[in-house]
């Protein structure tokens, strides 16, 4: 089935413990996208400056991502600068610059407007409302969000929260979100905000689901070296999203599947600098990993 | 069969975000005691002083814990003070007492000298030798410990470590022992030293075990209240260590149960102060949270 993701495309600058990277391929869309084309057709709503590399606008179109939805206009594209500590949990923003993003006001093409599943990635939740308003009757509709919107757009945050059914966020913005330290009250507050449900990424310590009274808990792969954290929970989200489009319905078990999926393209994307893992990726080396997943998890049951 | 545990008996004051308790029962041989008693006859190792609480030690002998190795000596016992931070995984050493600890020298009763299963609690790596020396032909040999003796006695922990098949440390001294901030490259320079396994806590976090190519990971059960997280890591060793030697044998089946019934095990000690909920608990209890690590955990294997 269809899956419409909305979000940024841009430009990254990256420094990590293990080298630099200059104005590669970046974005949240971007990573979820390609993360989700290994499941699905997805279709990108998102803006870019004409001095956005075609070659890369290619190779989305090669993945299967429909850019129908991706405004190229005059100027330049969003770009976004960041250093990592050596402790790569960490991270500083070294620059921003919005550019054409900064007037981005998201416009779905008649032929997104069915898509079952929807991927609000971090955005305004005013432009992420915006994309609700256009979408006619989807299965699923997920959404990430972060520490800015939070603090500075709390009122426009929380009537989009009435109308997310899944809410994806890191450990972080959940503690800012719920004013709560430990993750299970935080949750607990966090779905009663709106979400059915909540996906908590933790970085290295891997993904906490909750609904209702359900507890899932998913191990991160143990890599023996993170090259580039960045864009790991986009990615995540849509290995998790594109696995559930492409089972075209959302059950318990789907779920769980879906967030080992999510889980395994996360591990691929802190592999390399920027989406260089995911160029290379195959189908059978994300079932691959999975399996390593099932070794890595299971216990007998007594 | 059995197992011997030898380590600390003492008498914690502990301050967390939740409240205050004084001189309360603490010590890593006891918190390991308690939890591997609802498994199997433990055998206890330790000293303490003419003015420790007989109704503790009455608890002790009650669970089928053998005090024929528990020195009661004229003096003081141990004591430990302690504050946990809002952030309960970072806490501060207000005083420590080592009293007639001071001079511990493990002697095993001959009763203890066949133990199948030997568990070295958090002392200084000579005295842990010296319980090896008196052991015959245990089937596993655990060991603990802590920052003070990877930096303070470096050449004596060395040479522990190449008699020790398994160590279960925290990530922290995971870090520190191995040089290494990654936790897969830390556990395979840990395992170049000695250990066949090594089981590496982290706290809400989990654990990790790894065993030659063998990578296990377990999520920490998701607690809506941590009380007190003192006693945890030794609650999880004990819980380990005590169903591995009620099994009899160590395969990679009972060795995955194992650290589940553990994960249990520290579950259960951190929801009151001290040993307070260990008291109280049942093996029922064990058991149905045991079934909830499965839920937590288990997905479909495609």
């Amino acid at each position: 089935m269809s899956l419409v993701v909305v979000g940024s495309v841009a430009l990254d600058t990256l420094e990590t413990p293990h080298g630099r990277a200059d104005e590669v391929l970046g974005g949240a869309a971007t990573y979820f996208a390609i993360a989700a084309s290994f499941f699905t057709p997805v279709q990108l709503v998102a803006v870019v400056g004409d001095d956005f590399p075609p070659k890369e606008l290619d190779w989305l179109s090669s993945r299967g991502i429909d850019l129908a939805g991706l405004e190229v206009r005059p100027g330049r594209s969003l770009r976004w600068s960041g250093r990592y500590h050596e402790d790569m949990n960490v991270r500083d923003t070294l620059s921003f610059e919005a550019n054409v993003f900064q007037t981005f006001a998201p416009e779905l093409p008649e032929s997104y407007r069915d898509a079952e599943f929807v991927f609000l990635a971090n955005i305004a939740p005013t432009l992420q409302a915006r994309v609700l308003d256009q979408s006619r009757n989807p299965i699923l509709v997920a959404a990430d969000t972060m520490n800015y919107y939070i603090e500075g757009a709390r009122a426009d945050l929380d009537a989009l929260l009435r109308r997310v059914p899944l809410l994806m966020i890191n450990d972080e913005e959940a503690r800012l979100l719920s004013g709560e330290r430990n993750m299970v009250r935080a949750a607990r507050r966090i779905l009663d905000m709106g979400p059915r449900s909540l996906m908590i990424k933790r970085g290295e310590y891997g993904v906490l689901y909750f609904s209702g009274d359900t507890v899932f808990a998913v191990p991160a792969y143990p890599l023996e070296q993170v090259f580039d954290p960045t864009g790991a929970g986009d990615a995540f989200a849509g290995g998790t999203m594109g696995y559930l489009a492409s089972c075209g319905e959302v059950s318990p078990a789907s779920l769980r599947r879906a967030i080992v999926y999510g889980s395994v393209l996360a591990s691929f994307t802190v592999e390399a600098f920027s989406l260089e893992r995911l160029r290379a990726l195959t189908r059978e080396e994300i079932d691959q990993r999975y399996r390593q997943f099932v070794s890595l998890t299971t216990f007998d049951v007594l």
